[in-house]
Protein backbone atom coordinates (compact mmCIF):
# COMPACT_ATOMS: atom_id res chain seq x y z
CA UNK A 1 0.00 0.00 0.00
CA UNK A 2 1.33 3.31 -0.81
CA UNK A 3 1.31 6.15 1.86
CA UNK A 4 1.85 10.18 1.39
CA UNK A 5 3.47 11.70 3.77
CA UNK A 6 3.72 15.47 4.42
CA UNK A 7 6.94 16.58 6.66
CA UNK A 8 8.58 19.49 7.71
CA UNK A 9 11.72 20.25 9.43
CA UNK A 10 12.38 23.41 11.38
CA UNK A 11 15.20 24.65 13.22
CA UNK A 12 14.81 24.48 17.31
CA UNK A 13 12.92 27.75 18.52
CA UNK A 14 15.86 27.96 20.92
CA UNK A 15 18.56 28.64 17.82
CA UNK A 16 18.79 31.69 16.27
CA UNK A 17 17.88 31.58 12.47
CA UNK A 18 20.32 33.30 9.95
CA UNK A 19 18.36 32.33 6.99
CA UNK A 20 15.04 33.94 8.59
CA UNK A 21 16.78 36.58 10.25
CA UNK A 22 18.13 38.36 6.72
CA UNK A 23 14.41 37.60 5.15
CA UNK A 24 13.31 39.07 8.45
CA UNK A 25 15.83 42.53 7.42
CA UNK A 26 14.49 42.56 3.76
CA UNK A 27 10.55 42.56 4.47
CA UNK A 28 11.14 46.39 5.47
CA UNK A 29 13.09 46.89 2.06
CA UNK A 30 10.01 45.65 0.47
CA UNK A 31 7.94 47.57 2.10
CA UNK A 32 6.49 45.11 4.75
CA UNK A 33 7.95 46.17 8.30
CA UNK A 34 4.79 44.44 9.50
CA UNK A 35 5.90 41.02 8.56
CA UNK A 36 8.85 39.88 11.46
CA UNK A 37 9.95 36.88 12.93
CA UNK A 38 10.52 34.53 9.89
CA UNK A 39 11.89 31.15 10.17
CA UNK A 40 13.01 29.44 7.66
CA UNK A 41 12.94 25.24 7.39
CA UNK A 42 12.55 22.33 4.90
CA UNK A 43 8.86 21.02 3.78
CA UNK A 44 9.28 17.69 1.98
CA UNK A 45 6.97 15.10 0.20
CA UNK A 46 7.42 11.68 -0.51
CA UNK A 47 5.69 8.55 -0.95
CA UNK A 48 6.29 5.17 1.23
CA UNK A 49 5.03 1.50 0.63
CA UNK A 50 4.26 -0.02 3.48
CA UNK A 51 1.63 -3.04 4.68
CA UNK A 52 -0.38 -0.40 6.98
CA UNK A 53 -0.24 3.33 8.24
CA UNK A 54 1.99 1.76 11.64
CA UNK A 55 4.70 0.56 9.61
CA UNK A 56 4.46 3.33 7.16
CA UNK A 57 4.83 5.82 10.30
CA UNK A 58 7.84 4.07 11.38
CA UNK A 59 9.87 4.10 8.19
CA UNK A 60 9.18 8.14 7.58
CA UNK A 61 10.19 8.36 11.36
CA UNK A 62 13.20 6.37 10.38
CA UNK A 63 13.61 8.33 7.48
CA UNK A 64 13.19 11.76 9.26
CA UNK A 65 15.82 10.73 11.86
CA UNK A 66 18.61 9.24 9.70
CA UNK A 67 18.61 11.57 6.87
CA UNK A 68 16.32 14.32 6.65
CA UNK A 69 16.78 16.38 10.09
CA UNK A 70 19.61 17.10 12.00
CA UNK A 71 18.06 16.38 15.35
CA UNK A 72 20.79 18.55 16.88
CA UNK A 73 19.54 22.08 15.33
CA UNK A 74 16.42 20.66 13.90
CA UNK A 75 12.76 18.98 15.04
CA UNK A 76 10.36 17.58 12.55
CA UNK A 77 6.48 16.71 12.18
CA UNK A 78 5.05 14.74 9.68
CA UNK A 79 1.36 13.64 8.63
CA UNK A 80 0.55 10.41 6.73
CA UNK A 81 -2.22 9.39 4.57
CA UNK A 82 -3.41 6.88 1.90
CA UNK A 83 -2.22 7.96 -1.58
CA UNK B 1 -3.52 42.33 15.93
CA UNK B 2 -1.06 40.18 15.13
CA UNK B 3 -1.27 37.19 12.64
CA UNK B 4 0.94 33.85 12.55
CA UNK B 5 1.23 32.48 9.17
CA UNK B 6 2.69 29.14 7.76
CA UNK B 7 3.60 28.82 4.68
CA UNK B 8 4.67 25.90 2.19
CA UNK B 9 6.93 26.56 -1.25
CA UNK B 10 7.18 23.76 -3.30
CA UNK B 11 9.28 23.21 -6.47
CA UNK B 12 6.35 23.24 -9.59
CA UNK B 13 5.28 19.67 -10.12
CA UNK B 14 6.18 19.90 -13.96
CA UNK B 15 9.78 20.52 -13.13
CA UNK B 16 12.71 18.00 -11.77
CA UNK B 17 13.58 18.34 -8.74
CA UNK B 18 17.12 17.82 -8.21
CA UNK B 19 17.58 17.99 -4.13
CA UNK B 20 14.29 15.46 -3.92
CA UNK B 21 16.22 13.34 -6.97
CA UNK B 22 19.34 12.92 -4.73
CA UNK B 23 17.62 12.15 -1.51
CA UNK B 24 15.39 9.42 -3.37
CA UNK B 25 18.40 7.76 -3.84
CA UNK B 26 19.77 7.76 -0.47
CA UNK B 27 17.16 6.49 1.00
CA UNK B 28 18.10 3.12 -0.93
CA UNK B 29 21.76 3.35 0.65
CA UNK B 30 20.21 3.46 4.11
CA UNK B 31 18.15 0.61 3.94
CA UNK B 32 14.48 2.39 3.01
CA UNK B 33 14.16 1.34 -0.47
CA UNK B 34 10.22 2.10 -0.13
CA UNK B 35 10.70 5.57 0.24
CA UNK B 36 10.63 7.23 -3.11
CA UNK B 37 9.48 10.69 -4.93
CA UNK B 38 11.03 12.41 -2.18
CA UNK B 39 10.64 16.42 -3.22
CA UNK B 40 11.63 19.46 -0.93
CA UNK B 41 10.66 22.60 -0.53
CA UNK B 42 10.44 25.63 2.06
CA UNK B 43 8.75 25.30 5.16
CA UNK B 44 8.55 29.33 6.71
CA UNK B 45 6.98 30.37 9.47
CA UNK B 46 5.83 34.57 10.55
CA UNK B 47 4.01 36.68 12.06
CA UNK B 48 2.00 39.49 10.89
CA UNK B 49 0.64 42.66 12.35
CA UNK B 50 -2.33 43.73 10.38
CA UNK B 51 -5.95 45.08 11.33
CA UNK B 52 -7.69 41.90 10.45
CA UNK B 53 -7.48 38.49 8.81
CA UNK B 54 -8.46 39.80 5.11
CA UNK B 55 -5.48 42.33 4.98
CA UNK B 56 -3.15 39.79 7.03
CA UNK B 57 -3.47 37.04 4.37
CA UNK B 58 -2.91 40.16 1.39
CA UNK B 59 0.68 41.38 3.28
CA UNK B 60 2.02 37.48 3.50
CA UNK B 61 0.62 36.99 -0.26
CA UNK B 62 2.52 39.99 -1.44
CA UNK B 63 5.56 38.90 0.51
CA UNK B 64 5.73 35.52 -1.09
CA UNK B 65 4.98 36.52 -4.29
CA UNK B 66 7.74 39.30 -3.56
CA UNK B 67 10.09 37.50 -1.99
CA UNK B 68 9.61 33.96 -0.57
CA UNK B 69 8.81 31.92 -3.49
CA UNK B 70 9.88 32.02 -7.25
CA UNK B 71 6.71 31.30 -9.51
CA UNK B 72 9.02 30.37 -12.64
CA UNK B 73 9.85 27.25 -10.39
CA UNK B 74 7.82 26.74 -7.32
CA UNK B 75 4.34 27.25 -5.91
CA UNK B 76 2.83 28.16 -2.58
CA UNK B 77 0.01 28.13 -0.11
CA UNK B 78 -0.49 29.47 3.34
CA UNK B 79 -2.48 29.52 5.94
CA UNK B 80 -2.85 32.17 8.61
CA UNK B 81 -4.18 32.13 12.46
CA UNK B 82 -4.56 34.77 14.95
CA UNK B 83 -1.22 34.47 16.99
Amino acid sequence: MIFKASIVVMPLEALLDPQGKAVTGSMKNIGLPEIQNVRIGRHITLTVDAENAEQADAKVNEACSKLLANPIMEYYRFTIEKA
